[in-house]
Order: C-alpha cells, then sequence, then structure tokens
C-alpha cells in the first residue's frame, strides 16, 4: 500500500500550520488502493451533516479541484461518476483535505438535495445498535422523480 | 464484493422511518472487503467534526456496540486497536449506522481530546486546492506525551 517513496505525510505530521507543499508532490504522494482509489467522505460544510463516502481517482480529484463540481469513480459502472449528472443534485466543492496518512480524503460540499439515491438527505440512515437496525429517516425527494435507475 | 444473498439493504431502501431488523442480520449483510474490514469514519457527536477515518472487522463491531469504547482493527499493526488504550484519548460511541449500500460506518462519537496520533484534533489538516497543500492547524497535544512511536 505504501513505499519508500511515499514518504510526504510523515514529513508534514510534524510541519507547522500554514507550511505548503505543491499539489503535483500532494497528488503525487497520496495512498490509492490497488485499485487506484481513495475513499472520499462529503460532508455538508455549514450543518457537518456526513452525506456519503465514495471513491476518486487521481483524474476525478483534478477534475473536483478544477471545476469545484465534486465528481467520483463509481466501483458499480466503473466510469466516472460527476454526482448529480442525471439527478440534478449536484455537490459544489467548498473545501477538500487529506489525512495524515494521505489514504483518506475529506470533501466539505455543497450539497443540492439529496445525496442518497434513495432520496433521502444523507447515506447513513441505517441505524445500529444492540438492540438492531433501525431506519432513521424517509426521503425528502421522489427517487423515481430523480432517476428511473440506480445512480445519482 | 457483493452477493446474491446480500440484498438486505437493497431492501432497506425503500423501507420507512422506524423499520427494524435484528442484530445480526444486519451484521450478516455488511459489506467487508476481500481483507474482512469496513471503513468506519468517526465524526464528533455535537460540533459535527469529522475526527478521522479507520477499518473494523465484525468482531471490533459487536465490541464497540457492547463495549460503547470504539474499537477499530488496524491494518499497520494486524491487530484490534481500541482507541486511546495508550494515549488515554478514548472514543466513546454515542450512536454507529450504515449507509444504503451496507459498505461505510459512520460512527458519531464522544472524543476525549486529540483524534490525530500527531496530537492534532482531528486527522484532516492537509488542506488540498489548486494552489497545492497547506496545514490547517497545529496540535492540541504534544504527540510524544501520548505516545513513544506511531499508535492512537
Amino acid at each position: 500500500m505504501s513505499n519508500a517513496t511515499k514518504t510526504l505525510y510523515k514529513e508534514l505530521e510534524t510541519q507547522k500550520m500554514g507550511s505548503q507543499t505543491s499539489l503535483t508532490q500532494a497528488l503525487d504522494q497520496l495512498v490509492f488502493n490497488d485499485a487506484g482509489l481513495i475513499p472520499a467522505i462529503a460532508q455538508q460544510h455549514d450543518s457537518g451533516e456526513v452525506l456519503m463516502m465514495a471513491w476518486m481517482n487521481r483524474a476525478a480529484i483534478e477534475e473536483t479541484l478544477q471545476t469545484k463540481q465534486v465528481c467520483y469513480w463509481s466501483r458499480s459502472r466503473n466510469n466516472y461518476w460527476r454526482k448529480g449528472e442525471s439527478s440534478g443534485n449536484q455537490q459544489k466543492l467548498v473545501s477538500m483535505s487529506t489525512d495524515c496518512d494521505g489514504d483518506t480524503l475529506l470533501l466539505k460540499v455543497e450539497q443540492l438535495g439529496a445525496a442518497c439515491h434513495t432520496g433521502r438527505r444523507d447515506c447513513f440512515y441505517n441505524d445500529i445498535s444492540e438492540q438492531g437496525l433501525k431506519i432513521s429517516c424517509d426521503p425528502i425527494q421522489d427517487p423515481s422523480q430523480l432517476y428511473g435507475k440506480h445512480s445519482t
């Protein structure tokens, strides 16, 4: 998963606030999995809601930084997934960060409408406790009005 | 990654708020990767800060639900990682949920002190933009006081 040349994020651990690195180096040193993907958490920037988690490859990251519209890589469709392309429920990028290990991204976004393909605001509606699973919310949009099949 | 017998989360997509499923069935139907792991996002329950992302296996999930102290699986140490065991910076579980696909967990927690092994409150301190990478914050605790080596 990592190799000897990937030392940037280790070095940054002890750097001070404000320290800077080039975008090329930052992306070169991200830790992608064997499929060339890195997990990306999408969070509504103002309310703090965690909306969903999906995956990005390097080109999706670069496109997202350039366009400010979030683009993932769909593992099920094996293609770029420009969020909201069919539903209209786009994610506008507010900021992007990576974690201490350089193996996860956090995207702060402005989410239009439902983030979840079920029509719910976010994807984390299956609460799990020792008492079992319980659905915590209903859709805010009719998914059949968003698109014909599973795709957001 | 998925197979024909894993249909629970697909069925739950159209269920109403309040619908319930047994814990055994909910865990049986989670989608673990080839290493038997599922990503878990930890979020401070009241402020909404996304603190970190790590991985859990089924036993770590069950222990976390029972003890209400978050236990991950450390991929680098290949062992259970009871958060805060050495640093004292524990994560108390407030609630757990899974997403529409059953392949990601969201843990709402009460985080004591720094969640990050660098001593920073959270792990997402490397801001990335078209202008490059910039470190957004400094540690709130001296990591050398937390533990001798990389371990949280």
